[in-house]
């Protein structure tokens, strides 16, 4: 399908070509756009019908929007811009460079200056930066049948239709009703017996995060917005919560591999910033173990004289930071979906005591068995790494459990105590237990 | 406010109970559930109104519900039952015991008894476990206004009446109509003449995770399944879609950090399954680990003579797991996310060859000044030292980018190929080059 629309566009049959656009989804029409040589984007563009080119706008990637905008004459651009919902726009704007941002704004009127100027000094993820203004506000008083007859007018351009607002006359939010409630009652019902009142609501100023947790724990299609007045400001719907969803389990994942986080697609991202985005934590991790290095440096002697100590260093180390790691993360995401608070510290405290312990016990036996009896590892030696190993993953994992809760208490990110550092502490203090333990027992 | 009601409740007062928590929201009621004594439990559920409380019912944890229904009657679970979205109530009879499940069955009437047979069915993780089946159904010869006085009639039983489903006399789908659509439409117009045709749907038995990428490329709300004949058989909300984002998320970062995948919370999780579900990973990786005691046995002599040498390996095997798995977690993400595609590879084999060298660099010259200026480490071992670093950091960034992507193509889960994995085989490799290194710059 899209070779053959490609084909089209080559041969210069543009309607033809509009006419299968035309038929594919506007996600999919957006992501064929990417694909057009670059002469041909703007002739087919243009013959889109108006309602689905905006749509498809707003789905493109930024450069290419970017490519669009600029080639337009001013009137046109408006005109796209006019039609974008207002989130979709001003993600947009906020996106493009001064140039075509001045384009814009000089077009607009007054008022959606101000407007945009207002959401554009929203904080980056908070609840302001991923609202919309298209909703459907309705009056306490109207009947249903009049509720239902002022949908069908200025309903066209909302972005849903399905949760309607009530407010009062200072647009304070009184109430909210589904389309599916009005359809479902009596038209000459009023509003206001119907509607539901203390509505659940968020602050512009809320962390999309916190959206988020709403929206999972009550199911939600939609929220509405408030400022601090508790005036209705905006609506948050559901998808734009998917994408939030999306990227703050990505972002744990880059502060639980130790990246610094960052929005853009891997691939769509420079070398320099994703190099510049690891660099630091690497070079943190990497002088702590300075560290190890001096606890080493300190047992020279009792190293020299028993060298086959060297050779379990790296078994121990690895073993501690992944028993480390398995704890980090569950408590991590626990943290992050709401099923661990801080208040169960305790809770966690017993678990890992007694999941490490268990574990710590079966990987002690088999390495015990496995070096003394099939690689014929002396005794004492064997008794040692032993010993340090249960001790270590003990220790890994509640430091692995307890750190990412200690973390969410100073209101710290949970997810920078993750594996790296934990392992680089566990490190720290397994060694230490290992020589001390060595010396002791081979007198050394 | 939940003291409140509970005290009521303590105090004999369940009427004033049960108005505050008719006030509440359904999620909320049903948590406060959980805190009621047991014995007040079904006397308060009893006095609640029945549509909000088969609502409540379906928001409770599974012990509470099993409980519930325990202490009811044939006759009061079975009208519980029948008040649940299907979805739900096969949720529900999944996670029940034998003889509450053959209570249910036996009330039931042939056809629900055979439905609910087909759903317990479906593979779990598929489409068909998630899909519920309280769609609204119109013709393509109904005129709007038919249509709309048809959702008034049946609506109220169902999941959502804000997208309808038009379909054939076999039940094979024909299009797609939003209630938006259908309001915003003249009355006369036909069903037919407004719906959407060429409707993306999703088959029963398609993997849950493809469903998501479908709900987040497209941002649907809802989406029709089909059985493998075309016909209609359910629908999937996008709050359901959000539970398996999560489920998602958290299943492949329990994989990365090497713990077996598990769906219930941590803290409702017992320790023996906490430790059973971790310990595996741990004794491979712990087994796999024989390799590095294994090299550093064989340059044992080298490092007799030189023992200064033991000091760095820890530093060494840190900071090549960590950078492994900065790029592994990055690539791994954006696989998930359909961001990059298996035939992506050159591309990322080339980025993250960019990436690790600048890492690289910097890291081991940030390393040579610490250890030759600072510490006063010898010039040779300082060289062996960083350019190890700057190797071991290159290679585990190309085997951490390129592993998770060969797992795909091998059609296994690219999450397994993290951290703890690259670390163990990233450690081999750096260790055999420091000792080679060594040997041959200090002639040992």
């Amino acid at each position: 399908m899209k070779e053959k629309i490609l084909n089209l566009i080559e041969q210069g049959k543009y309607f033809e070509a509009r006419n299968e656009i035309c038929n594919l989804n506007v996600v999919d029409a957006a992501h064929l756009f990417e694909e057009i040589e670059q002469k041909y984007i703007l002739l087919v563009f243009r013959t889109l019908p108006k309602d689905f080119s905006s749509e498809v706008f707003s789905y493109m990637s930024f450069e290419l929007q970017k490519h669009v905008i600029d080639s337009m004459t001013d009137e046109e651009a408006i005109k796209i811009l006019d039609d974008l919902y207002f989130d979709d726009a001003v993600d947009f704007i906020e996106e493009m460079p001064a140039n075509i941002v001045k384009k814009i704004l000089r077009n607009s009127d007054e008022d959606m200056r101000a407007l945009i100027n207002q959401f554009l000094d929203y904080p980056e993820d908070s609840a302001g930066s991923i609202m919309t203004i298209e909703y459907v506000d309705l009056k306490k008083e109207m009947t249903v049948k009049q509720a239902i007859q002022y949908i069908k007018e200025i309903g066209i351009d909302k972005r849903t239709i399905n949760t309607c607002y009530v407010m009062d006359s200072s647009r304070v939010l009184e109430g909210v009703i589904s389309l599916r409630k009005l359809i479902l009652s009596d038209e000459s019902t009023l509003v206001k017996d119907i509607m539901e009142t203390g509505v659940m609501s968020i602050n512009t100023h809320d962390d999309q995060e916190d959206v988020a947790a709403l929206f999972r724990k009550y199911n939600f299609y939609v929220m509405p917005v408030v400022d601090m007045e508790n005036r209705l400001v905006g609506i948050i719907t559901v998808d734009d919560v998917l994408d939030v969803i999306d990227q703050e389990a990505t972002e744990d994942l880059q502060k639980m591999a130790a990246v610094q986080p960052f929005e853009t697609e891997y691939l769509k991202t420079s070398n320099w910033r994703l190099a510049f985005n690891r660099i630091p934590w690497l070079l943190i991790l990497m002088i702590s173990a300075t560290l190890t290095s001096g606890i080493i440096q300190r047992y020279e002697n009792a190293l020299q004289s028993v060298i086959i100590l060297a050779a379990f260093i790296p078994m121990l180390m690895d073993t501690g930071g992944n028993a480390g790691s398995q704890s980090s993360a569950l408590i991590i995401r626990g943290l992050a979906l709401g099923e661990i608070k801080t208040s169960d510290v305790p809770r966690v405290l017993g678990k890992e005591f007694c999941v490490s312990n268990i574990a710590g016990l079966v990987l002690a036996i088999v390495n015990f068995l496995k070096i003394y009896f099939l690689e014929g590892t002396g005794f004492i030696i064997a008794l040692t790494v032993s010993f340090t190993l249960y001790f270590t993953v003990v220790l890994a994992k509640i430091v692995g459990g307890i750190l990412p809760m200690v973390a969410k208490k100073l209101k710290l990110d949970p997810a920078i105590m993750a594996g790296p550092l934990i392992t680089t502490i566990v490190d720290a203090v397994a060694l230490v237990i290992y020589f001390n333990m060595a010396t002791w027992l081979l007198g050394i």
